[in-house]
């Protein structure tokens, strides 16, 4: 094996960074039990007519075959095919509709697995990355107050993040569908996909495409383009659109249902994490049928979304019954592998040991695994020095994998001692009641983002 | 979507079994950690060629394609080639070599994560498995502490599962060796492919084979045999070898090795894990060089092992350093996933909230919601009723998913009150600091092995 270099779009974390990635997985995955959502995790792969449905993310799915075919009931081609998840949103509708006899309606799951696409490799954007999922499924109907109870869910288990400032732009369907039908536009699609791109081009441009390429007239397309401007970060934009003169019931609706997911996640927003309407998000998938949201991270625009979603009326179909559902996805990999990669986020030590037990001799190795073993029984992560090393060595064996404490074990009848090496000072050590300082006992998040220019 | 079929050999648990699996890998983790193991996760995919070693296993490969293969840098066949891992072992060793300038030797890592054969699905065997490794590496020797430490780590942490009575079979690669060497078997690899199948076949066939296909006499045959049959739950072996007149000094050391490793083992073990030296364990892998373990969980025999691993001499080198290891691999879905199938795993819920709170009606939302919010400041995890339903209906609802309380908004003033629906009975709730028994807190994992026969 000879020297090796990493895979492009595959991106692995070393244990320090690994930390950061679990330290952030956990506080999400805590902050969704809280609010009484499910984990379930799901197969990596689903049969290819499920995945392929002609869209551009076809090209990017990754197809699993046997390196040699002549095994059992092999998926090698055509309708047995067996192709690699690219979201948990395609899983997650396969699982409702396979498992709705053994669930419980709503149904509300978090689902943080990894999802693979064929990509061109670039900053947050992987062949492998990891996602965290948060939706509530129904069946046939689902109440809107499910759309703000998820938006709220996910603003919440943003804000425990040690990530720079997020904010969520919020939109609804309804409410552009019921603007552009008032104004008098047919080919909605067309329209958005053009107002879609107004974080490319230039108003003017968007304009020309509008006429041009949709056949609006010029009047039309300014309209259009009005709403899209629009944004705030309270309510305030009820009054904006009201002020447009456009009347429609769907628009009300619309407006309606932004207003309260922005009145509600206003409530729980901190300083980290920012709600806005954003009039212009339209978010491409055209299942989305009401609230739709981009997450974006600042100081890391490029990245374009670190998470999004909204709600679809239907998620899934048996034929007889149709699975409405609400989600929002939060990209783990997208956000935090280009933080750590950078080092604005890091660990306190990649070694879960807050202490390494010293060792006296090789013949008095069992007097340090007794002494691990007594911290250990009471939560305290410890090691036990591989080899019986000058005690100078040992320590800075300690130091260079930042484990704060060495314990020494009794010698000849003393106390054993525990010694903090960042401060020098060491005291007799009880192993029936010494606990290391609450913010030593485990790895943490540390965060510097002081060298992060944070202007959007 | 019409009804939609398993797919065979890729397991999936409901809600409430992904509660047992969960439970399993948490304890499995926290075990490690404690004993100073970092985590680590490695991608799915390594490069082909470092996969596929000429041996039984490269027809299980699987191999990744685009579905589109016009994308850049695409890794269709040939060199650039991608498998799924089949094992945590293969990409352990390419990542220690590939970050060896990173990591701090002697390098303590476990992991938990699926991996892929493309195998024949039957129970307990599946194309997507879940295992949980814990190695420890080192550079260029390890010595051999290091296997009794990652044996009684194995050791505790398969101690707080909740599974069937577990036995760890112990042998040495040394003391088989020694022995074979000093009876005059010349052909070592081939004599343990023969001892090997002693689960399979009976003694007089294992001679037989030993003599017309490896070519030892009768009485070196029986010799080798006697070894075979050598296993005692406590260090006795040690005479039972020695009354066997073989001398030599690799089986004295790997009888001295042994020796350590099941004294070690049994100062931790518990009536739930059971440790023996079983001197027929030979393990295929030709790359052991000492110790060697097999885990084994009653009443699934029929299983085989549903873990194993042992001391590697060389687990990967770059052409100057060789990387030593010692690690033990636990099936998760090996023997979680029958166990759960079987009925004989569950969990006391299939959700996390501990507390339904009731909904009085649409308008006042916002008091349930209030009320909820309060519980979760202090970790009780709840969900608000969907629907301003009866509270009958409500608590039926919280009852089908086995939610032990539910919680009732204050009404014109009143109290909240809270009521466990299991006994009925209904108290005020100070949202300040009711706390429900520690017990009811989170879903916790309901084992009931009565209906299993526990003879081995």
């Amino acid at each position: 094996m000879a020297k090796i270099d990493p895979l492009s779009g595959f991106p692995e974390f070393l244990p320090a960074g690994r930390v950061v990635e679990r330290g952030v997985i956990d506080a999400l995955a805590s902050t969704f039990e809280l609010h009484g959502f499910a984990n379930i995790e799901t197969r990596v792969v689903e049969p290819l007519d499920r995945l392929a449905k002609g869209g551009e993310i076809d090209k990017e799915i990754y197809l699993l075959n046997r390196l040699s075919a002549d095994g059992p009931d092999d998926s090698a081609s055509g309708r047995g095919a067996l192709g690699m998840h690219f979201d948990l949103t395609v899983p997650l509708a396969r699982y409702v509709v396979e498992n709705a006899g053994h669930l419980t309606f709503p149904f509300r799951r978090y689902q943080i697995q990894p999802a693979w696409r064929g990509e061109r490799p670039q900053e947050g954007r992987f062949r492998q990355f990891t996602q965290a999922d948060v939706d509530i499924i129904g069946v046939d109907h689902l109440p809107f107050h499910h759309d703000v109870e998820v938006v709220t869910v996910m603003v919440e288990a943003l804000a425990r993040l040690p990530l720079p400032p997020l904010t969520l732009c919020f939109n609804n369907r309804k409410l552009i569908q019921g603007y552009l039908e008032g104004i008098g536009v047919e080919d909605i699609p067309s329209t958005l996909k053009m107002l879609d791109k107004l974080d490319k081009v230039d108003r003017s441009e968007v304009v020309r495409l509008l006429v041009e390429q949709v056949g609006l007239d010029e009047r039309t397309a300014g309209r259009a383009l009005e709403l899209a401007t629009i944004s705030s970060a309270d309510e305030s934009f009820v009054d904006q659109v009201r002020a447009l003169g456009v009347r429609s019931e769907l628009l009300d609706t619309g407006l309606e249902e932004l207003r309260a997911v922005i009145s509600a996640s206003r409530s729980v927003t901190t300083e980290n994490v920012r709600v806005v309407a954003d009039l212009r998000i339209a978010r491409g998938l055209d299942y989305y049928t009401g609230t739709v949201v981009e997450i974006y991270m600042q100081g890391f625009e490029h990245l374009k979304a670190v998470g999004g979603g909204g709600r679809y009326d239907a998620l899934a179909t048996d034929g007889k019954t149709t699975y409405p559902g609400v989600g929002i996805s939060f990209g783990v990999s997208r956000s935090v592998v280009p933080l750590v990669a950078r080092g604005l986020l890091s660990s306190t030590r990649p070694v879960p040991s807050a202490v390494l037990v010293a060792l006296v001799s090789e013949e008095e190795r069992q007097a340090s695994v007794d002494l691990a073993h007594q911290l250990r029984a009471r939560g305290i992560a410890c090691e036990v020095a591989p080899a019986p090393t000058p005690f100078g060595k040992q320590i800075r064996f300690a130091d260079r994998r930042s484990i704060p404490f060495v314990a020494f074990p009794s010698v000849g009848g003393g106390a054993p001692q525990v010694k903090d090496i960042r401060s020098g000072v060491q005291v007799d050590l009880d192993p029936g009641s010494w606990v290391p300082p609450e913010g030593d006992l485990r790895p943490t998040i540390v965060a510097s983002f002081e060298g992060l220019s944070l202007e959007s």
